[in-house]
């Protein structure tokens, strides 16, 4: 890591910036370290300071964590799914709500995706072209096509305040011929997305699509930027190639992607790989493993995670994590263990709560550390802690 | 119903009632109308205005409610089950923390029941005697002996404000003499509970047996008014026998039981039954049913129980019962609807709080009703809206 290196400033470019997003959208760049950046996004619900996990809401709910309970563990904006909503209710009793935020009680900042992830991980067979791609609904086996047309027309029916194209998503196992492919069809799309968006209260990404080839995701960047999004996302990471590799690709896209448009990395949650996207300069992520792990009986804490299945836990009369200001830890490790040996609910919900609350606080300490810059340093400290008894 | 009946003022006795109960506990009727009583429970965790429904958090947990929940729904005491936390986690933690309250989160009252109900109602074989019962712990087949003296000692170590004695809870099937010889030793068993108790900070309540059975409840209640309880507890009822029969058991303790201490009925959470026993002198009583009912999708309403599975929910843009001022029914029938059709945890956590709340609001109204000596017209009002819709 290059320390000596600089520290941007942002102060002078903030009008740019903000310019580069139709009201009601902003997006500033507040302070840079290294190529850290604390951005605040705003958004017709409200306004969202990055870096920012995400909450994943997949069916208009985040798992076992209630609205109010979400704006009490800091939650800024939460993600849904538009591929199980659009089966499971429907998208028109959605719209019928007026949209997502009336639907699911939260009136802060929605996104949702394209439903491209879901059709390429979920369905069993596909079949794709230029216009679309058809598949098998996981909820009843019956055949779908998803377009960019119908997908947006989706979203807007949804109405997130942030909404994406649709793009393939090819699995990192695949060839480059595959790879190159979905990148092109990606740019096509995004094309069409960005020509059959009608509502001007919803922010539009584009996704960098290229796997781990330097040269396709400079391709993919290459054909989004023409087509000047407000934001972009980075996709096809997270999705089984190695760490290195990963980190490289989002490396690239900083040096690629426009300073002054929000970086959205599709699929992280884990708080060692958000330190490292946050520390490339990414300013949104978002993922099902705090609320997942939860489901399983494990906890984040500064020092790792805690597996509360664990009998060592049986009598340990610490709070979960000390340092956490959390609701879920004024209770003791034996309670929660209880909770967790005894398969109770309240065990799902208190540990969800607490381990978006964990994710929450780490991107707010990291912003600070950014601000203050000493971004490096802090991320250093945070890694060191997190390795001591971490149960993974 | 006698409603030329004069309305009873307790505003004298006030005093005298509160001196039939020693510090910290006091116990007084503030207002009556006919057998109604609205009671003032003190307890050294805090005041329980009657009548009350108490939340069941069977294993140190109200399932899928949260303690700060419990308390934004309005609880305000709490029952455990001493069987279940004999087992798990054990009594030696829950003591290591200080007692319940501090091992579950909760700083109001708790009761702990004795275990009594479950060691007759759980185990598939069991053999009493005057000692105590042995059976079988549906934890893991061990064999078991709950005496007495043992059961006071896990409720003193679990240490609860209200802890009850340990009776023989005979089925309303068997016969006659059965049911005698269980209020024999429930009558045995009072003294020695009674003679066991060492804290003065738990009020200890004696159990009327005796089943639908005039003659024996009639003994029962006798021989424990000879022990001179400081709350007495109506047991053996809501097993299956018939609900006029129940009603005239409790409507026969109503005559027998000291008007000056508060009575707990022991089982009851559906809403038309807590009018019936309130309107029949009942102060005090808990249900596993609101939560239970809520985990298979159904909800009170004002307007009866709605099944929440029921298609014709799928598009109702109303809220779950527009007369809730709770956080469940800031959303509409057709988000819940949702919840519960994907099995989504946040349903149980919604529905859970909301048939609390439901329960609890019922009983600050039934209080407010009885102060205002017009309980029977407001029962009556309830019962027949409630039979609009019910889905029972």
């Amino acid at each position: 890591m290059d320390t000596g290196r600089e520290r941007r400033s942002w102060g002078g470019s903030g009008r740019a910036a903000e310019a580069a997003l139709k009201p009601p959208f902003s997006f500033v760049v507040e302070a840079a370290c290294h190529s850290a950046r604390a951005g605040r996004l705003r958004t017709p619900h409200g306004e969202v300071p990055t870096p920012c996990f995400m909450p994943v809401g997949t069916k208009a709910t985040v798992k076992a964590v209630a609205p109010r309970t979400l704006a009490e563990v800091g939650a800024r904006v939460v993600l849904a799914n538009t591929y199980h909503l659009f089966f499971r209710p429907g998208t028109k009793i959605v719209a019928a709500h007026g949209g997502l935020h009336r639907f699911m009680g939260w009136d802060g900042p929605i996104l949702t995706d394209s439903g491209g992830f879901q059709v390429f991980s979920l369905a069993e067979t596909r079949k794709v072209d230029d216009e679309g791609v058809e598949f098998t609904s996981v909820y009843d086996g019956s055949r779908h096509v998803f377009t960019p047309e119908l997908v947006m027309g989706i979203q807007e029916a949804l109405g997130a305040d942030v909404v994406m194209c649709l793009d393939e998503c090819a699995p990192a196992t695949v060839g480059r011929e595959r790879v190159a492919a979905a990148v092109e069809r990606t740019s096509r799309w995004a094309g069409t997305c960005r020509a059959a968006q009608t509502r001007s209260d919803q922010l539009l990404v584009g996704i960098v699509q290229g796997g781990v080839d330097a040269d396709l995701r400079r391709r993919s960047a290459a054909a989004l930027l023409a087509l000047d999004f407000p934001a972009y996302a980075i996709g096809g990471l997270s999705v089984g190639e190695r760490g290195g590799d990963m980190l490289r690709v989002v490396e690239q896209m900083d040096g690629l992607l426009p300073r002054d448009r929000f970086r959205y990395f599709m699929g992280i949650g884990d708080p060692l790989g958000i330190l490292d996207v946050v520390e490339r300069g990414v300013d949104l992520f978002d993922c099902v493993l705090p609320t997942r792990l939860a489901r399983t009986g494990t906890a984040f804490t500064a020092n790792g995670r805690l597996n509360l299945r664990n009998a060592r836990f049986a009598e340990d009369l610490h709070p979960l994590d000390a340092d956490c200001d959390g609701h879920c830890c004024r209770h003791t490790r034996a309670y929660l263990r209880h909770l967790v040996n005894q398969k109770e609910i309240l065990a799902l919900v208190l540990l969800s709560e607490h381990n978006l609350r964990f994710l929450i606080r780490l991107c707010a300490t990291a912003r600070r550390a950014i601000v203050d810059g000493r971004y490096h340093d802090w991320a250093a400290g945070v890694r060191a802690r997190f390795a001591q008894l971490d149960e993974r």
